[in-house]
């Protein structure tokens, strides 16, 4: 749906409340022939109960068969085509890193990677360098990359991984990658893809040189690669789409980043699931759209630990009282993808989705978990870009179209 | 769906008959919670056992989570897709009152309003004035505007509402509002907004100054402004893209009206649901489509009357023998949209439908319920749009693909 075709539809001054309580990499799979998933195997009471009274079905990130990653998956259920709406490496890493990106900046992800005496690249990741050591690297650089007219900052990731910024005025994120991607090859030469790049792509070319110079002496991780380069796009607002004032409440930075990048205000990391719920409650009164983001059923999934990711279900069940005792109009609950514990990762599986509210029609199921969802009047083939005009349709914040 | 696609396909000499039955505002919402519709509360019997031979489904008029008005709604059951195919807001108004809209005629809709001494907008209803007042006003208009080279003509529409209808020689409605949709700002003055307007947009303009004048002394409505000036639009016909010949039965100038809109054939307005279907019955050698319209189900919908709108569903249920003793080829029974007399307005929630031919694989639905029509084989995501490419399939009025 276009944004355009929206926007002239959009209630002023409604005081309905939407919460959409993602639970990361929800969707899941049996781990033997037969079995449940999951969600189907934890206790849900709440949930189950919640179903009676709400409308389900399986919703899918992207076209049929695609997986997400984090990015592209909560893009998509904040009502942004993901394939339309890209979001560059270099601006996920800062994100993820919890990296305070500002309008202008550009970002790349990088690697410290080790190459021979010929510069050819013998390892894109140095021997997995422990994080301490790719800490210290990019400290090193930070002291002593100098380069006039734009300030380099560098913030180590996990191991091997980085992620370079270039702050100053008239950056243009349209530079190419350094990395190949293989070894056997040389970096690329960054290269402007467009002519308003030319002194940004320069200014990586500088910190290439005097980078490599810094590092050449070091072992194993004695040069790096660079890709992504990328800033904040300049998309509408989730406010100006959705007609909302919203608020993301996460513990972990990516979705506290994702929802930046949309705009959304973005409270402090939370330091627990119960803590959410406790920001959700102090904070009702000063938003009118809630996204509350559990990050462990994907990390469980991702660990291939099916019966840890029951027990954060279960435990994310037994707040979801707290949740409905703040009256709601929406109370969507889903995932941004799925994480089979089985498979050990994202998945392409379709995702349950649970949309609640007193003006929906109950569609008859009655417990919350994949094959119910299947049989839900959103059907097994909700695309999941078209749930937040469904949810604004339900809080009642939609005109009619045409007279 | 292509209409030029279909084109090629269209057989000639069919004569096969289609019967598509529109309950206005059909789809509804419990009252209380765990409660059924108003179709799942009506005793259906005849409809019932239609659906036991038919394929049943929930259509959506507009992309998920849109609430459609009755011009987009209807268009979309016509296979006419509502984004797309925009009538504009001057010539619903004249549709709405039954005005014979002609080729060429510029339709804007006007509301009396209130101005102060400076021609600010102090009251966009000038009170909501009675009808008669409204009347007579646009009488007075009538009688005391001239304008060379063009014909002015006034219709009230209800309290404070009328239609002004520009008729004359190379017209167009690319002209803009003088409503500013707000008090405290004075009327705009209307301008062409192509070129080919320039002339329409000095009549507009003329007109203006001479009603000014004329009503300058009345009260409370002592000026007006105009919207959404159009024209009939140049569309492909109903049969045409269908290959049928259709004809319109209703007791309501809006949908005999839209009707009009795609060129179906409009018979006189009837009294009543029992009388339109003895107009169907008397024409039934004559036409091979029939569009045939209940209102009453959206207006007690509109009204919040549950009971009243389960006592109509009643009624056209019993009608519903009367129309199978004709032996249609295919019979459609809908909604153009739902009306949950809980909301008391048109909503977003999808809506029944039933299509049954002897041709249809019956898909073991037996009731007809918006409950029951989530699990029919047309699925819940049903695009109204796609609903007379359906029929006309079934109708065998449609050649193959490709060899």
């Amino acid at each position: 749906m276009d944004f355009e075709t929206i926007k002239p539809l959009l209630r002023e001054g409604q005081k309905s409340k939407i919460v959409l309580l993602v639970m990361d990499g929800l969707g899941g799979l049996p781990m033997e022939e037969g079995g449940k998933t999951e969600l189907e195997t934890a206790r849900t009471p709440n949930m189950d109960a919640l179903a009676a009274k709400s409308i389900l079905g399986l919703h899918h990130p992207l076209p049929l068969g695609m997986t997400p990653g984090s990015g592209a998956a909560h893009l998509g259920l904040f009502g942004y085509d993901p394939i339309k709406f890209e979001i560059g490496r270099g601006v996920l890493s800062a994100l993820g890193v919890d990296f305070d990106l500002q309008k202008g900046d550009v970002a790349a992800r990088g690697n410290f990677c080790t190459v021979d005496e010929n510069s050819v690249i013998t390892d894109r990741r140095a021997g997995r360098i422990p994080t301490e050591i790719g800490e210290r690297l990019c400290n090193l650089l930070m002291e002593k990359v100098h380069i006039p007219g734009v300030q380099v900052i560098l913030q180590a990731e996990k191991e091997y991984r980085f992620v370079l910024v270039l702050r100053g005025e008239g950056l243009s994120g349209e530079v190419s990658d350094t990395d190949p991607q293989m070894v056997g090859k040389k970096p690329y030469v960054a290269q402007a893809v467009a002519p308003e790049a030319e002194k940004t792509a320069e200014f990586v070319r500088e910190f290439v040189r005097q980078g490599t110079e810094i590092l050449a002496h070091e072992h194993p991780a004695n040069c790096f690669v660079l890709r992504g380069f990328a800033q904040l796009p300049n998309w509408p607002t989730f406010n100006e789409v959705w007609g909302v004032n919203a608020v993301a409440i996460a513990q972990y930075p990516m979705y506290r980043g994702v929802a930046k990048v949309v705009g959304m205000t973005v409270l402090q990391a939370a330091s627990s699931m119960e803590e959410e719920i406790s920001m959700l409650e102090q904070n009702w009164d000063k938003f009118d759209f809630f996204f509350v983001h559990m990050k462990k059923t994907d990390s469980y999934g991702e660990d291939g630990n099916f019966d840890a990711k029951v027990d954060i279900i279960e435990q994310v069940d037994a707040l979801v009282p707290r949740i409905l005792a703040l009256n709601p109009d929406v109370l969507i609950i889903t995932g941004d993808h799925s994480t089979p514990a089985k498979l050990r990762s994202h998945s392409w599986h379709p995702v349950p989705v649970l949309l609640y509210s007193p003006d929906c029609l109950p569609d008859g199921i009655t417990s919350f978990g994949e094959r119910a969802c299947a049989h839900g009047s959103l059907g097994s083939r909700f695309e999941a870009t078209d749930l937040m005009l469904y949810a604004i349709a339900h809080a009642q914040r939609l005109d009619k179209f045409g007279a």
